[in-house]
């Protein structure tokens, strides 16, 4: 098992472990001072450790690990960013674990027309909060050694202007009124950046769509089936990062 | 919405709806005789209905509805089969309700040797009753036309032996032992059936692993990244519908 510590907490020789992450060495895996663990700094870092003391009754608590080893993870060349249209309930969380279990570097959550609004602001916090957490615990379980940015929400509009990839493609429906794409010819060419969105349940309204096509985005379509919000996004994932020679 | 109705309650002018499709009709949507519907018999075959008639008290209850038309859908030429490693808990349930909207056609839960074991034949034939559930909604919401067949569940010997696709693909993890292909290698030249074997949590043994190369499956990795079994499943199956020109 491997333990994500921010950058911060880790000096030279030494890391401070805190949060939920002390809470799984204690209590989960029982884990004291002498055992050794592998800690993840999320940019590449990957440190052999051990543990040298634990204060239980800090405020807050914490424990400090000696770091015996360290090793870095190069980052691979080429950065993928995936904008998605803010669906309803938890099937961000699904999303979120699933592009980070293959390797999405940017998660940037998307408000649009057809998203259920979410306006209330503490609210929209709690759920970043919530949504790094699920980022970090699948890099842990994926063995990423780089954990992806998941973004504030950002309305679609501010999406389309932030957007710097390289290549830029919007997933839609297949449709008479515009031409779509083949992604084997979007990603023939060496890339630096490949930016994705997807729409939320219900899609792009048409004004989005319109907007992004004037933007230069890419419409790419995904076969003849209807799939849900998280099933493009996940399919769209795998088969980009595959055809990009990333997965 | 569409509506699942099998063949054998399908007549040349009329046909039956029962269970929890006349359940939807009656009490979801609040439908009555006189309203239309559009019904699939999942297998390409998509009917414009009338409501006529709805027996509430009969034994079981039951919906008439008359045929005004009637359209066939034609099945494409490739089929694939996914043989899914049985993960623990709810997880197949998101196995066969992703593999069914990308478009799988034939979906085998398969006991391996890292599957928790469950013997019990009763409760096997409640989870491929209620797999085979999952299928229909999700054929329904995604609007495939051919339902997929969700066998029963099956040993790893059983699989290996009964798979007779012209390409067979096992996922494995990044070994030294193996030599992986490339998958658009494989899917370069025409194929009609395309087999993938996805290992459960735990993933395929040794054992199992030496004897699906024996039998000619070809070894195919997925990035560096460890990914969860049905994370592999949905990302295996959309990259491979993809690369076969069916997505």
């Amino acid at each position: 098992m491997r333990f994500y510590v921010p950058k911060d907490q880790i000096s030279e020789k030494q890391l401070q472990i805190r949060g939920t992450e002390l809470h799984h060495i204690l209590n989960v895996l029982r884990l004291r001072a002498g055992d050794s663990i592998t800690a993840l700094d999320g940019s590449g870092g990957i440190y052999e450790v051990v543990i040298s003391s634990i204060s239980k009754h800090g405020n807050p608590p914490f424990a400090i690990g000696e770091i015996k080893s360290k090793s870095q993870t190069i980052r691979r060349d080429i950065e993928t960013a995936l904008f998605q249209g803010l669906p309803k309930y938890d099937k961000m969380d699904l999303v979120i674990q699933k592009a980070t279990e293959l390797g999405i570097d940017y998660i940037i959550p998307t408000l649009c027309q057809n998203t259920i609004p979410e306006l209330d602001s503490d609210r929209s916090d709690k759920r970043v909060k919530r949504w790094r957490q699920i980022a970090i615990e699948a890099s842990k379980q994926s063995q990423r050694a780089f954990l992806p940015v998941v973004g504030e929400i950002v309305s679609f509009d501010k999406a389309i202007e932030e957007s710097n990839g390289d290549v830029k493609i919007i997933f839609l429906p297949p449709s008479p009124v515009y031409m779509t794409r083949d992604l084997r010819d979007l990603l023939s060419q060496k890339v630096r950046k490949i930016d994705i969105f997807i729409g939320p349940e219900g899609d792009f309204s048409k004004e989005e769509i319109d907007k992004s096509l004037d933007k230069g985005l890419n419409p790419v379509s995904l076969g003849s089936n209807i799939l849900r919000t998280e099933t493009a996004a996940i399919a769209a994932a795998a088969i980009i990062l595959f055809l990009s020679g990333n997965l």
